[in-house]
């Protein structure tokens, strides 16, 4: 679940603040009790890759909490300055140290319980040179029959590669749109 | 501009920040001087729809700032404890109090000057009555040549509207994926 009601002084001059649903809103905000400012905390983007050598998927075993020592898809909060597709290269450099070049936008699934959004591009890897950031264990190639299905870290981790080696064995690659209440 | 180091003080006590980049980190975050929690900031999502009834599609005119008295798709940020998709259903009817059928998603347009991702949907509306809530002025229904192309609020609103007729021209509607950068 998100931190609800998380924000307990203001941004702007520190002083508490107090949940209210502000004149102009239909729900609440934390608004600062002395300045008036109004929080708002809203849904964030996850951006991250399906990396491909030939007929094996790269994964990453974090190395960081949440879900330490599971296997993932490269992946990360989008940051400021960046789109979805940079920040999805970025991730995949950072936790893999893998070169790719970007192919389309493969899934793109709601995680509502935590308030994010997962996007995840699929990527040609250019060569099997990898280099793990700290937030990485270590970095594998994998065939399908060989996936740790019962120990990868996210479930839009799993959807997405369920969805990845349906689409190969049908020979076309879709946009897989989809929630997680 | 998104605002630059805009997080004065921590949410968790109301002590004083400073922006550094924190031991795992690569990037300047805004840290507590007293407690060490670190603030994060990260671009924002923005869902709305294309209404269509039979030929024409419903625009609002914006009752707020920014952009006001422009025209605008009907759209707004994405809240915690809804989807993409419930999203924009919940702005159409906010803006437009507009009854429609959701459709595809038809663009997502990275706008990273702004720090915020636009997504659209195609929706059909159900019928022509319109109930506009306080941040519209008039909703109102436009045939292609119709549109106030010199009037719209917001570089993605023109490029989605732009996608749509090209696409309806074509007989067939895809995904359109673009950066404002």
């Amino acid at each position: 679940m998100w931190d609800a009601r998380r924000i307990k002084h203001c941004r702007v001059c520190g002083s508490p603040t107090h949940y209210q649903v502000p004149a102009d809103d239909n729900r609440e905000r934390a608004v600062c009790i002395a300045c008036g400012e109004v929080h708002y905390e809203n849904p964030l983007n996850v951006v991250g890759t399906v990396p491909v050598w030939r007929e094996q998927v790269l994964l990453c075993r974090r190395n960081i909490e949440p879900r330490y020592g599971l296997w993932t898809l490269p992946a990360g909060f989008m940051e400021l300055g960046e789109t979805t597709e940079q920040g999805a290269v970025r991730e995949t450099v950072e936790e893999a140290g893998a070169r790719i070049e970007l192919q389309g936008l493969f899934s793109m699934i709601n995680v509502v319980r935590v308030g994010q959004v997962h996007l995840f591009y699929r990527a040609r890897l250019e060569d099997t040179r990898f280099d793990p950031g700290p937030e990485t264990i270590e970095a594998q190639l994998f065939h399908e029959h060989e996936i740790p299905w019962d120990q990868l870290a996210f479930r839009t981790v799993r959807e997405t590669l369920q969805h990845f080696f349906a689409d190969r064995a049908n020979g076309s690659f879709g946009l897989h749109l989809g929630d997680i209440t």
